[in-house]
């Protein structure tokens, strides 16, 4: 099969990749789509050390199982269900879990991929596969709401302009319109301002500029080590600050701060599909045009170029059709 | 009057400085006993940049006002109770707070030393000056019970084999009996272990050999930059580390952890001095036998080098006598 493969040289395309052999209790998928998201972005850069076929934002077809021949997403941690972890409630937490695409299980940039069957979601009709392919990320922003406690009255930072800013805004703007987004990109920011939140394009990333102590809840998307100096400088005593990027490198910053505002710092990653397809289906996010670019498995280079275009927005492999 | 203050070239003793003037809503305290912090010790390294009168842990005598003749300890945030944060209920996280013996307000180690009276509270019969020498860090320590739900079942670490430390464990043992102590020094983790609490001694910072993801909650009062990658390494996913050191280093490290085990890092600071009385009065808490070395004013150098000592605990000053 075609597929795209992360070597400790970079990223490969790869025209008769072997076929995944699925393990005890997973199902191939057959990949309709899959999108590149800012982990994969760092993976290529080594994060995590991982080797093997990329991608864990996807939407397909399921070949096996209850859910056969069905539209699909998958959850993306491979989670044993058995042990303490699990069993009190943490499943993607499992000590024992891989990842999809990005811990020792292999990935959906590839026109198969086995799934455990507990993991998979179907698809509702009424959503397109490219609304679907936001399932993922928008599960990860539906997460904020299950760890913090938002008020109504709570004003609300978003640092970053990308994709995750964008639905993370989406999904808080359901509980307060108080909701200004930081971003470097005009272009980005405009999307932003057409839903009407207040944007602020930062020039540089020197955090004396912004205001101080604003905040009550900052949401750092920014997917970069400036993200966290720049929300301790914005949130207020005894405010929240949701961290949502997974950076390879090192942060060399002053945390007393932290101390002497009593800040909490909230480490945020993948969140609950369910309440994400539901919200696609019930139209409550919008996450139509947002796909700027398409590309298939063999231009990998130019997709990932695209990735990093602040340009872009959502850049996605287009891998089959349901009539393959 | 004698005193210790903080210059631009270190500490001095004093023989004849000025009196402090009282300002509005302050009193002067005639001051018995003050004791060296671990902040103390931060800022004579220039954390915060203070210059002035150092000292913010004390016992003294009210010489004015509702108190006056009683033995009072004082809270140290010289807020302005009208402002939005003041009205809000987070009068230790007012703007235009000053701190006394910390930023911008003469402190106590001096025989006098001036305080707004609403900061003043009379200290129990019952309560010796030793004992009350604690209000402060103790109120430090009770500030976690107020920030975070700590469950019966819960698994503590606190890293730290220090005088907060020791206050935090006995605070937490309200709660829990699983309390783990991790500290560096073993004449300082006998004093824990004769409480019942488990201890463990690390000969290094490595934290490869800590128990990994063990503890819901760990409490960083190591007052040192090891704490902090020590503490993301001990708890579980999902847990919560409560940051209590304020140190004026840059920290280095990693934060892909906090975001891939969801982990809460929950800054902690300044606490309630009437549930710290409270305690020490109805024995809750035992500080007695704390206080290992004893000085003068004029004595700041050895106090000092003391209370760097890893054989001390508590470092105090004695300034004055009820009979002065």
């Amino acid at each position: 099969m075609r597929a795209i493969t992360l070597e400790s040289d970079g990223l490969h395309y790869q025209a008769s990749h072997a076929e995944p052999t699925p393990a005890e209790g997973e199902v191939l998928v057959q990949v309709l789509q899959a999108g590149i998201c800012e982990t994969d972005l760092q993976l290529a850069q080594g994060y995590m050390g991982f080797r093997g076929i990329l991608g864990h934002e996807f939407v397909g077809i399921a070949q096996a199982g209850t859910h056969a021949g069905r539209r699909v997403v998958g959850e993306i941690n491979c989670n044993c269900r058995v042990c303490p972890t699990c069993q009190a409630g943490r499943p993607t937490h499992c000590p024992h879990r891989t990842v999809i695409g990005i811990d020792r299980h292999d990935g959906a940039f590839a026109q198969s991929v086995a799934i455990p069957e507990h993991n998979l979601h179907v698809v509702p009709e009424g959503v397109t596969d490219d609304q679907a392919l936001f399932t993922e990320p928008l599960a990860a922003a539906f997460e904020i709401l299950q760890q913090v406690a938002i008020e109504s009255t709570d004003r609300i930072a978003i640092l970053g302009d990308g994709r995750l800013g964008y639905l993370s805004a989406q999904v808080l703007s359901s509980v307060t319109d108080r909701i200004t987004v930081f971003g470097k990109h005009g272009v980005k920011l405009l999307r932003f301002g057409h839903r009407g939140y207040e944007v602020v394009q930062i020039p540089s990333t020197d955090p004396v500029e912004l205001p101080h102590h604003k905040f009550d809840v900052v949401v750092d998307c920014t997917g970069s080590t400036t993200g966290l100096p720049m929300a301790i400088h914005l949130v207020r005593p005894r405010g929240t600050v949701v961290l949502k990027t997974t950076v390879a490198d090192r942060h060399e910053l002053s945390l007393a701060s932290i101390v002497i505002d009593e800040i909490s710092v909230v480490g945020s990653r993948c969140g609950p599909f369910a309440t994400a397809l539901d919200a696609l289906a019930g139209g409550q996010v919008d996450v139509d045009g947002l796909i700027t670019d398409r590309y298939s498995l063999d231009q990998v280079n130019p997709a990932f170029a695209s990735a990093v275009n602040p340009n872009s927005f959502k850049v996605v492999f287009e891998i089959g059709s349901a009539s393959d």
